[in-house]
């Protein structure tokens, strides 16, 4: 049984609900963070982090910060690129646009790509793009959290490698990392953003970041240093190679609770393997889908090739407002999110399948959440 | 009796030992970020940050950020400063020349102006550097966590509002709020930046900030956009304002658990009012003090008016190093912290004495702590 209060359950695309286990993590009693006991806990995390983004490249660079998800915006943002270089950013929805957000705010010139409303910038216009401007990086949103679009990063990768071979791949992993496909190495990325509140299971308030050898080796060959102190890969290198080491080693107080429950997350999703996880997240995800198609329903991301299997953004029937349906929701212990898109915003609801709830299928968070979906529908006189 | 597992008493300048439920709050089931109980909760916690560091003005702002006591450089830095502008630093240790590293990387001038060893600038000298130059902004650090050396705010702002009234005062109160005097208002500083993990006794993992109006103003004002995203006020001054006021708001996912954590230990440090924290402070520094100075040793800060009531760094006997007595200490159940400066460091060690550990006298640290230091200090052949 739950160690946890009753509450309704947290089916948002993240924070999402915590296994026991890693919330009792948070219980640790304090520690200093240049003690034994913590350096080997965080070296160990970092290590495990390697195992999650599938790299045993030496050469690859694990961080993880105090911050959120869009700290790791920053890190690319004020590390990667120089004031006026090249971007291209693919979008498709609220989390693309914001990248291309921070970026411009660094000075990075930025071209971006927008996929149609539910889905993705096509590899043709890729391609073209890729080949008519040396980019210094391309960004993409692995999963956008605001359409529950998927985006391909290995045909990505290989565009890449054939058109612009130079040219930096990042992943927005915030809401992919732990639930969809990721394979560092073997597709060639140079840098994964992430944060823990989402697939990964652990508490919000980490920035959770990998990056290539060679985009580590941008951020420290820099011809204009960045002017960027907390979010300065510079600062941060050496402090994550030493607990990785073993060695303790100090820049600005890591927060030692956060870690504990992120190690013991990850211990968790990795103890099956990763393959296991993703597989039990697709076979959710697929079922989550059948029903909502059952219900009457369509997902925003159209074509399911583009099917996120973190989550899944359903488009409202018509005269149905996600200010209708949500306290209906609540009220049977369910909590969806809001929209979060500019043109669609009000037309949809959004819903996260990630961690604990698609993967212990004991817990009956999934059934619990459809059935809800249903008959709140059906109060508000539809009738699936 | 403590639900904590038997541990360590850890009385480091950061972090420091928790209540049981502040580190409780951390358990808080999962729970939207922008749904009512979360909005409700860290709506208080901003709140109360006025009552901590004594503001009643509506047009200051408290901002509470996922990041460490560093990015509160980072918020300072990008945003209240232009590049070429000229900066202030008043340092007396490590963190005070780390803060002018920070605004430097930014691209500030930065005039820094050390105390002696132990020591912080004089007023005369500040006065005179004030006068010399037209300061954008002046910084300074409340208590230098690296020689427990405390910094007379009042009569700095004196200073400026004689000297130069446009200049904007920044204190750097990581290890002071919550355990030092302090008055935003009626000193008129114009930005505290803290953190949790210290006298506060929350857990690491936050960086917590109060500006003044003016200062924000600047923030919003200026005439070249801050090149920052996470760490710009802009960004965060609408979403710090609408949860104040009870409305969920959305730039980048806060942390629930840590709130929790933050709003239990506010609430804890507010009980009895913020005067009565900061005498049990002083009461329990006054005897730190004069059992070290029982013992034969002398602290760091050599005047008295320089002493911090959050710490004391402690010079060792000659021929004592800090790599002998620390784990001596510790096997006696008591972690202290080594030295953190360029030219003392192996000279002495660190005893933080903030937070629970000093205002809870039943919990018996800081007479467990100075017993084992004269017993280490025995056993390493110094008879005090």
């Amino acid at each position: 049984m739950s160690s946890q209060a009753p509450h309704p359950t947290l089916l948002i695309p993240g924070p999402i609900e915590f296994d026991d286990a890693v919330l009792q993590s948070m219980s640790h009693y304090s520690e200093s963070h240049v003690g034994a006991g913590f350096v080997k806990i965080f070296g160990e995390t970092l290590s495990l982090l390697r195992q999650v983004v599938r790299s045993t490249d030496p050469n690859a660079q694990p961080f993880i910060i105090n911050g959120s998800g869009t700290l790791g915006w920053d890190l690319v943002a004020a590390n990667l690129v120089e004031a006026g270089e090249d971007v291209l950013v693919l979008s498709s929805g609220y989390f693309g646009d914001r990248f291309a957000d921070c970026l411009t705010q660094y000075g990075a010139k930025v071209t971006k790509l927008d996929g149609p409303v539910g889905g993705v910038p096509s590899t043709a216009e890729i391609e073209k793009a890729l080949s008519e401007k040396k980019f210094k990086l391309v960004t993409a949103t692995h999963v956008d959290t605001s359409t529950g679009v998927l985006f391909n990063l290995k045909t990505l990768t290989q565009s890449v490698k054939k058109v612009s071979p130079d040219t930096l791949v990042i992943a927005d992993g915030v809401c992919s990392v732990a639930c969809e496909e990721l394979a560092f190495d073997d597709w060639g990325l140079d840098g994964v953003i992430t944060a823990g509140q989402k697939a990964i299971g652990a508490p919000a308030g980490l920035s959770i970041s990998f990056f290539s050898g060679r985009a580590v080796e941008v951020a420290h060959n820099r011809k204009i240093p960045a002017a960027a102190y907390f979010a300065n890969i510079k600062n941060w290198t050496p402090i994550m190679k030493n607990y990785e080491a073993g060695k303790p080693s100090y820049f600005s107080t890591p927060s030692p609770q956060l870690i504990h429950a992120l190690n013991t997350a990850f211990k968790q999703l990795l103890t099956n393997g990763i393959d296991h996880r993703i597989a039990k997240h697709v076979e959710v995800s697929n079922y989550v889908k059948k029903s909502i198609a059952d219900l009457g329903l369509k997902p925003v991301a159209s074509k399911k090739e583009d099917q996120s299997h973190a989550m899944t953004a359903i488009y409202l029937p018509e005269g149905v407002g996600a200010t209708d349906v949500l306290p209906k929701l609540l009220s049977k212990g369910v909590i969806f999110a809001a929209g979060l898109h500019a043109t669609i915003g009000a037309k949809y609801i959004r819903f996260g399948h990630m961690g604990i709830s698609a993967v212990n299928s004991n817990r009956g968070d999934i059934d619990k959440a459809l059935n809800a979906l249903k008959e709140s529908l059906n109060e508000c006189g539809y009738k699936a």
